[in-house]
């Protein structure tokens, strides 16, 4: 008889999105008269970049003709991304990473919930809260977590991300194994310091732990001082695996193209004590259960590296860090504390309510969508994120609309 | 201390095609005046379809404008495809199978390598031999098989195909929860009947299995007797789960578009002797660890389902088909017992030697790259692979030169 993979029963049903789509189309239906402004998913509305348009309808062209054909590629990805991603996202930077550390994929939520599979079952995970929520479903459904109590699950040490601590938080105080971070965050919109970041890479070092960085919207951090990768803190590359995506960046969320950096220095070691490369194990995995990314969409990918393609890109990123701005500056001057907006598209903001009674306002009284903190764990109640995704003339009726509701 | 996953180190090496590349690559140094033909690996080389372009590019331009862009869609995919596959490739042959069982993706062998994660750990899964790896290989690193012993993995109920049941497997002596089937057959391209994978459904259904059935190379049945899909068979939507790919069919392989059946009738049990359904599992690990397909990709795939697509993609299969009447006829000519090639791509040869032998034979002599049957299993030692994915002129060409080599 076959049966389940019963850890699935443990996971607990997200009802995050479709409980704000819920709520939203009632309203909706409500007040039909009423145009509603989404500023809740983190989803980008912007056109692709022109070169990147360019650059998809030549490869497509070349997919045309027999002389042009590209049947199955590499599985980790074609060299002209690769090459290109290695130079300008991490030599230029002076983080030391080589063409064949970099594995392109379809997506950074793919890579961030398959990566755990290439180690052991039982490790001990550590994830911040509040957190996207894709790191800790994925290990509950391959069975490192007990049930779930009261929004926790059993076995995970998770790392409380508050007002008090700035929303970066402190070194576990038990031995972990695989540590998640995120930054530029989601969803506080938060940043990290090159000597915080630091302390966590020693801390990985002397626990030989990893840290499963996930930096899918470093194209956001305009402050120079900030680290907008991980490798760019030393010995980075003997504990961090990094994704990284075009989704933000470029506007790929429905175009499909992300990458994974996985040093070849890096270790994790066998019960009898033997260390292994992780790169090996990523590369068997990634080649036994991905089949590479469409070279169309690879070419469209590497066009961000063009000149135009950077121009562009800057241009999309500062027009949504302007709407950040816009949204940061209103809603302080509201009376709201708030973290994130300037390095970040997304604002985490302090409503003094329930978050979902701070939600309900918004889309009430001012019919502006935002999401609800509590959602991404339970640190964030009390919270709200504000996404800076959307046109700046909506983003600007929408301030108007909640400053108007809420003076 | 972080820990990998220790199944990965049961892996058998797969030096299939790296030893292939390198055996060709020798010969090519050798005889640097000898053009070798490729009838190795299963990738296409003709050009997409016109309607695919022409559909692809459209899409392109979609997202150029702010109108016509398109973020994160449905990760199941979009309504326009699913609602094009349940018509064309079901409906239209009597399989009531409805939109909302369809899952699209990137990919066949991601879906066959990821759907052993929503059921057990310990479940017994039996699988072909020879077969394509990437079953076998996703359980070995999910922990269901012991050790390799001399090619073959403890805990596998292996199916012999061999020329003594037509390559037909007899079903299995002891109770299996998992079995994979995959027809019109890679490596052997043999095909099913109705009757046959009837008794394979009936099997299921009294043992309460689940048959995993792989249907990649579908198109390529031209005996309208023949099913299509396990669909078609009586009983089958309570006990299969099938694959598809846009990849042989339309020349996706560098596209990248798949797509899963599975049936909201399906269940499989937990401990308790719970039912559960394995749609909503799928869709469960589907939402949590994909993002979609790309939605220019996926306007490509629809264009198959169009008139002009329909006859296009039927140019393209009977142009590989007709490759496949010409390698059989030389091989049977030359004395050699065969199957495939009638409703399938590959040619499945018994050279009546080893296959390594046999490969190197055709290199040496011919210049001529085919399959070591032993790279896909025991059972496959003694056979070769002929695959028909070349230009007619190149299989012309190959053909004559095995002529002259083995006569």
């Amino acid at each position: 008889m076959i049966r389940i993979n019963e850890h699935y029963t443990k996971l607990k049903a997200s009802y995050l999105f479709s409980d704000i789509a819920k709520r939203v189309s009632a309203f909706q239906e409500a007040h039909p008269e009423k145009d509603v402004i989404k500023l809740g998913i983190g989803d980008v509305t912007r056109a692709l970049p022109t070169a990147c348009v360019e650059a998809f309808h030549k490869a497509v062209d070349d997919m045309a003709t027999e002389a042009g054909f590209h049947g199955y590629g590499p599985e980790q990805g074609y060299a002209f991304l690769r090459d290109a991603i290695a130079e300008n996202d991490f030599k230029s930077r002076g983080a030391d990473i080589s063409p064949d550390e970099i594995f392109v994929s379809d997506g950074a939520k793919c890579d961030t919930g398959n990566i755990q599979e290439i180690f052991s079952g039982d490790a001990t995970i550590a994830i911040p809260d509040p957190v996207y929520p894709v790191y800790l479903d994925t290990n509950v459904m391959a069975g490192r977590t007990g049930a779930n109590n009261d929004g926790r699950y059993e076995g995970v040490v998770y790392l409380d991300c508050r007002e008090e601590n700035g929303f970066i938080p402190a070194l576990p105080e038990k031995p972990v194994d695989l540590i998640y971070l995120c930054f530029p965050n989601n969803p506080t919109g938060t940043t990290i310091t090159k000597e915080q970041l630091k302390a966590w890479v020693d801390y990985a070092k002397e626990n030989r732990a990893i840290i499963l960085y996930d930096a899918a919207y470093e194209a956001f951090v305009t402050d120079e001082s900030l680290p907008r990768s991980i490798y760019e803190v030393e010995g980075a590359k003997e504990v961090a695996i990094e994704f990284r995506s075009f989704s933000k960046t470029a506007g790929f969320t429905g175009t499909r193209c992300a990458f994974t950096v996985v040093p070849k220095e890096l270790k994790a070691w066998d019960a009898d004590g033997n260390a292994h490369s992780v790169h090996a194990l990523w590369n068997r995995r990634h080649c036994t259960k991905f089949n590479g990314v469409s070279y169309p969409v690879q070419k469209a990918a590497a066009a961000v590296y063009s000149e135009e393609g950077k121009a562009q890109v800057k241009g999309l990123v500062d027009y949504y860090l302007n709407n950040a701005a816009i949204i940061r500056k209103e809603m302080a001057a509201l009376g709201y504390e708030l973290v994130g907006g300037d390095n970040s598209p997304y604002i985490w903001i302090n409503g003094k309510c329930d978050s979902w009674e701070f939600f309900d306002l918004l889309l009430t009284k001012a019919g502006v969508v935002c999401t609800p903190g509590a959602g991404f764990g339970s640190c964030g109640n009390g919270f709200i994120r504000i996404s800076a995704f959307n046109s700046l003339e909506n983003v600007e009726k929408a301030m108007a609309r909640i400053r108007e509701a809420l003076n």
